[in-house]
C-alpha cells in the first residue's frame, strides 16, 4: 500500500495508538524444495551472509538489552548464525544453483539433526537453531519475523489475523501501541486483553494483514479506523482529542447514575485480590463478579475453608458498605481440576458438566465454598452476594438458593448465561435474590458460536438483536419480581451499549476496571428515558450493525468517549 | 433384587419387551495386583479351569453358529483358553497363593507380550487373547461378560448406563427385546436407535444397572416401567395390550389431520434412498428431512453433480405430488470431510464452523449441490424444498435464499436450530419460504447441554418449557408471515408432544418412519383447539415433567398409544 490509506474495523478498546506495524505470523513457511537462484551465485551468497549477519546482530543486541541468562541464550544463537562451517555448507549449495533461502534451510537442517542425535543439552538447543533458521529465511524471503518483537524500541502496532493468549502473554503498554486483528469481535481474546492493558484495539479489520511490516499506522480504538502513513498533523490531532477524552473521563466521578439521577451501580470484575487496587482507583462501587477459579486451578487438592475465607475476606474488606458479588467455582472440562476430574470424555466442553452442574456431583466442594463465604461476610459491612454459574432451569436455581440459605448466606443469585434461563427468567426470578447476565456465554450459546473462534466473531457481537432480546426478557422479569439484574459480561464495558443495557432494564453494570470511567461518563450524559428509547430502537433493528447505528442516533455525543 | 420390583424411567420407544437382562459393561477391570485366594489351591485351580472351559465352550458354540471366517477366529480363541502351557502357568501362580483371577490375568499377560513381540500376524492376535482373558476374569469374579451377546438365543433386554453407537451397531429386533439405560433422554442415541429399530426402550431409569444379569424383566416403552421377575400373567396382559395398540395404529390411515380436520402433513426423516421403503410403508406423505451427508462422508472428493442428481431424483420419484425437503450438507468439525478440512482446531465442534457456516468459506460445494437439486426437481411432480442448517441471523438466511433463487430452486427454507434464529424468527421469516425446527440441536444450544452426554439428558428433554417457548415463537412468526413451520427433530415422534407442537402453531411433522402410525392416530383423537390448550398448559408449567403432565391432562386417551 502506498500513500495514506484507511481501513475500517470495530473499535473495541478506545484510545489512540501510533507506531510501526508488526505482523504476527504463525510460522515461517519452508522454502520450496528445489528452489533455485537466478544464476548469480556470488550475489546470492552475499545476500545470504548479509541476512545471517543481520539476524546475528539483532540477537546480540537483544541479548545485551536483556542481560542475565537470556543474554547467554541469545549470544549462543548469534554464534550459530555466524558459524563458519554452516556458511561453508550454504556456499556450496548456492554454488550448485540452490536458492539462498533453501540453502540456509538445508544447512541448518543438517546441523539440527546432528544436535538432536547428540542428545541431552545439545538436543535441547535444536529449537534455538530452528528459531535462527526461521529468522534468516524470513529476512531472505521478505517475510515478517516470527513471534512478537522484544520491547525496548518504539512501541509497535501488533497486526494479526487473530491473537491467542500465548501470543500476548508478555505484552505491555510500553511495548505495544495498539492491536489490530482481521478477525474477532468485541468479546474476543484480543478485545478483553486490550481493555485490560488499556491498549487501543480494532478487531474485524479486513485487509489489516496486508499492511507492509514497518509501515507507520494510526489506530483509533474508538472509531475503529486504522490509517497508514498518516501526516504528522493527523497523529497530533488524534492524540490531542484523546487527551481531551481522558480529561472528560477523569472529570466524571462518584457513583454511576443517569443524567436524571437513576442510580446504576458501577462494579468491577475481578479475578482475585490482586485486581483490587485497579478497581478502587477506577472508583468501583463494589465487585460485580469475583471469579473464584484462581483459588482452585493448578492444585492437587481443593483449597480448605480457611484459605478460601482469607481470600474472600480480603475482597470484602476492600469495599466497606459496598456490594461484593462472588461467583462460585466455574470449573468443568475446559478448566479441569485435578481433584474433580470430568466424568468422562466431553466432545464439547462448553456444553458439558460445567459450573453448577459439576456441583450436583460434588456438593461438598460447593458446601465448603459457601461456608467460607458465610464466615467472611460475618461482621463485615460489605454486602456479600453469591451466585452460581451455568444455571439452566428453575429447579437448578432453587437447589442453589436452598444451599445458600443452609449456609446462612444473605443473598443468593444466578448467572443468566444459558439461553433457557433468560427465556424462563420469570419462572426463575422468584427462586433467587438477583440475576447477573453473562453476555459472553449467553451469546456463545444463543448463536451456537464458540467464544474461542475468532472466525465466528460476528456472531459474538453483543449488539446482535437476539442477544438484546434475551437481556430484555431477563431484566424485565427481574424488575417485575422486585429483584436486581446486573450485567457482568464484556457488553457492560462499551459506553454506548452500557446505556442501552440500562434501557433494557439492567440495574447494575460490572466490568474490567479500565472501562469504568468511560461508562460512568456515558451514563451521566443521558436520561433513563433516552436509554430506553435507544434500547427499543436497537431491538427493532435487523442486525448488530443496524442496532449499533440506531442506538448511536438515539444517544448522540458518545463518540468522543469510546466505541 | 429379590421378588418382583418395579423401576421407573422415561419411555422413549413404545412397545412391550420381555427377556433376561444383559448388562453392558465398558470393560472388565484388572484384578488387583497381589490378590490372594483363601488358601485352598486345589479348589481355586478347579474354579479357574472350569471358567476357562466355560469360556472355550461358549466361544466354540458361537463359532459353530456363525460359520465361515468368524468360526476360524472363535475356534482359535477357544484353543487359547484351553492352552496347556497357559494352564500350567496359572497352576504355578495359584500354588504360590495368587488368586485365580489374577493368575489368569498374569498368565495371559505373559503370552500377550510374547505374541506382540513376534510381530506380524501373531501380534494382531493379541486383542483376541485379551478378549479371552477378560471373559475368563469376568466368569471368575462374577461380573457381566464384556460386549453385547451374539444373537440366536432368547432375545435379551440390554441394560447399560448409556449406549454408544459402537455398542449397538450390530443389534436387531431379533436379538434385543428392549433397551433400558440409566442415563439419556428422549433424544439420546439409545432413544433414536430404539425407535429406528422398533424396539421398546426406557431411558433415565435409575437403578437399572443394579439388576442382576439374567433376571427376566418386562419393559414397557410407553409408560417407562421396568418390572423384574414379573408373573407370567402380567407379561401376557402387557403383550395383549400392546397388540391392541398396534391394531389401533394400523387402523389410522391417510394424511395426517386433527379430529376437526386441520391437515398436519406427516413426513419422514430419511438419510438416503435406502430409507424410502419404510417411509412409504408407514404412509409418509413426503419427506420432511432428507439428510444429504451420506453422499459426502468418507470420500476423498466431493460427489459430482451427476451423482448427486441421481440420489435426489430417486427420492423425488418416490413421492409423486408429495413434498420433499432436502437439507443441504451439514458437515463441520464433528463430521469432518476429507475435501473440506475444518479451518483449524475447534475446541467445541458443536459451536464451530458447522452447516451453512462452512458454505460461506466453500460456496462452490453449496452451488454444486443446489444445481443438482434444481435439475432433479425439473420435470418432477414432487414439490422440492431445500433448507440450510445452522442459520443464526437474518443475513445468513437472506444469503442462502438468494443462492437458491440463483440456482432456480422453487422453495428455500432454513432449519431453526440455533436459539437466535428462533428468537428473531419474525425478522427471518420474510427472507425464506419455510422453517423447519430441529428440536434436538435447538435444545442442545438453548440449555447449553451436549446432545452426546447422557448425563445431561434431563436438559435435553423436549418438554422443557423454554424449548416450547422457542418453538412457539418460531411457529407463530412463520404463520404470521404466511409461511409453513415444520418440526423434524425427535420431538415430533412423541404422539403427545406432536399434538402439543400442533397447538404451538407447527404446520407439519417429520420423524423416523416407525413413529408415523402412532402420531397419526394421536392427531385424529384431538381437535386443533384441544392441542392449543395443551400447548398453553405445557408452556405455563415450570419444568419438563410438569409440562408433560399438564399436556396429558388436556389430551386424555393417548396413554395407549405411547409415551
Amino acid at each position: 500500500m502506498d500513500g495514506t490509506t484507511a481501513l475500517s474495523g470495530t473499535g473495541v478498546s478506545p484510545g489512540i495508538g501510533y507506531g510501526p506495524v508488526h505482523l504476527l505470523v504463525a510460522e515461517v513457511p519452508e522454502p520450496p524444495v528445489g528452489a533455485r537462484h537466478d544464476g548469480d551465485a556470488e550475489a546470492e551468497r552475499a545476500r545470504v551472509h548479509a541476512a545471517l549477519e543481520q539476524v546475528a546482530a539483532d540477537l546480540e543486541a537483544r541479548g545485551e538489552k536483556a542481560g542475565g541468562e537470556a543474554q547467554a541464550v541469545l549470544s549462543a544463537q548469534a554464534m550459530m548464525a555466524r558459524d563458519p562451517a554452516l556458511a561453508e555448507s550454504v556456499n556450496t549449495a548456492i554454488g550448485a544453483g540452490t536458492a539462498g533461502a533453501r540453502a540456509v534451510y538445508d544447512a541448518f537442517g543438517g546441523y539440527r539433526d546432528a544436535l538432536a542425535a547428540a542428545g541431552g543439552y545439545l538436543a535441547e538447543r535444536a529449537a534455538d537453531l530452528d528459531d535462527v533458521r526461521d529468522r534468516a529465511v524470513a529476512v531472505l524471503t521478505g517475510q515478517p519475523m516470527p513471534g512478537v518483537p522484544e520491547g525496548g524500541g518504539e512501541p509497535f502496532v501488533l497486526v494479526a489475523r487473530d491473537l491467542a493468549p500465548a501470543d500476548t502473554a508478555l505484552l505491555s503498554r510500553e511495548v505495544v501501541a495498539a492491536f489490530v486483528t482481521e478477525e474477532g469481535g468485541p468479546t474476543s481474546h484480543t478485545a478483553i486483553l486490550a481493555r485490560a492493558l488499556g491498549v487501543p484495539a480494532v478487531v474485524a479489520c479486513a485487509g489489516a494483514t496486508g499492511i507492509k511490516a514497518g509501515t507507520p499506522v494510526l489506530v483509533d480504538g474508538a472509531t475503529g479506523i486504522v490509517r497508514t502513513d498518516p501526516p504528522a498533523g493527523e497523529v497530533d490531532g488524534a492524540r490531542k482529542a484523546d487527551e481531551a477524552r481522558q480529561a472528560v473521563l477523569a472529570a466524571a466521578t462518584g457513583p454511576g447514575m443517569t443524567a436524571d439521577g437513576r442510580p446504576v451501580p458501577l462494579l468491577a470484575n475481578i479475578g482475585g485480590p490482586a485486581d483490587l487496587p485497579a478497581a478502587l482507583a477506577a472508583g468501583a462501587e463494589g465487585v460485580g463478579l469475583y471469579r473464584t477459579e484462581f483459588l482452585f486451578l493448578d492444585r492437587a487438592q481443593a483449597p480448605g475453608e480457611e484459605e478460601q475465607y482469607a481470600a474472600y475476606r480480603e475482597v470484602l474488606d476492600a469495599f466497606p458498605g459496598g456490594r461484593v458479588i462472588v461467583r462460585t467455582l466455574d470449573a468443568g472440562a475446559d478448566k479441569p481440576l485435578a481433584f474433580l476430574p470430568p466424568p468422562g470424555e466431553e466432545p464439547n466442553p462448553a456444553l458439558g458438566e460445567r459450573g453448577l452442574r459439576m456441583f450436583r456431583a460434588h456438593p461438598q466442594v460447593m458446601e465448603t465454598q459457601l461456608r467460607a463465604l458465610a464466615r467472611a461476610a460475618d461482621g463485615n459491612t460489605a454486602r456479600l452476594a453469591v451466585m452460581a454459574p451455568m444455571v439452566a432451569t428453575r429447579e437448578e436455581a432453587e437447589w442453589f438458593a436452598q444451599a445458600c440459605r443452609t449456609a446462612g448466606l444473605p443473598e443468593a443469585g444466578i448467572m443468566i448465561e444459558v439461553p433457557s434461563a433468560a427465556l424462563r427468567a420469570a419462572d426463575l426470578a422468584p427462586a433467587v435474590d438477583f440475576f447477573s447476565i453473562g453476555t459472553n456465554d449467553l451469546a456463545q450459546y444463543a448463536f451456537a458460536a464458540d467464544r474461542q473462534l475468532g472466525s465466528l466473531g460476528a456472531l459474538q457481537d453483543p449488539w446482535q438483536p437476539a442477544l438484546l432480546d434475551l437481556i430484555h426478557t431477563a431484566a424485565t422479569a427481574a424488575v417485575s419480581a422486585g429483584k436486581g439484574c446486573g450485567v457482568c459480561g464484556e457488553a457492560a464495558a462499551d459506553p454506548l451499549l452500557a446505556c442501552v443495557l440500562v434501557g433494557l432494564g439492567v440495574t447494575s453494570l460490572s466490568m474490567g476496571a479500565a472501562s469504568l470511567p468511560a461508562v460512568r461518563a456515558a451514563l451521566t450524559r443521558h436520561t433513563a428515558d433516552q436509554c430506553g428509547l435507544a434500547a427499543q430502537a436497537a431491538r427493532e433493528a435487523g442486525s448488530a450493525d443496524e442496532a449499533r447505528a440506531a442506538a448511536r442516533t438515539q444517544l448522540p455525543g458518545l463518540a468522543s468517549l469510546a466505541m
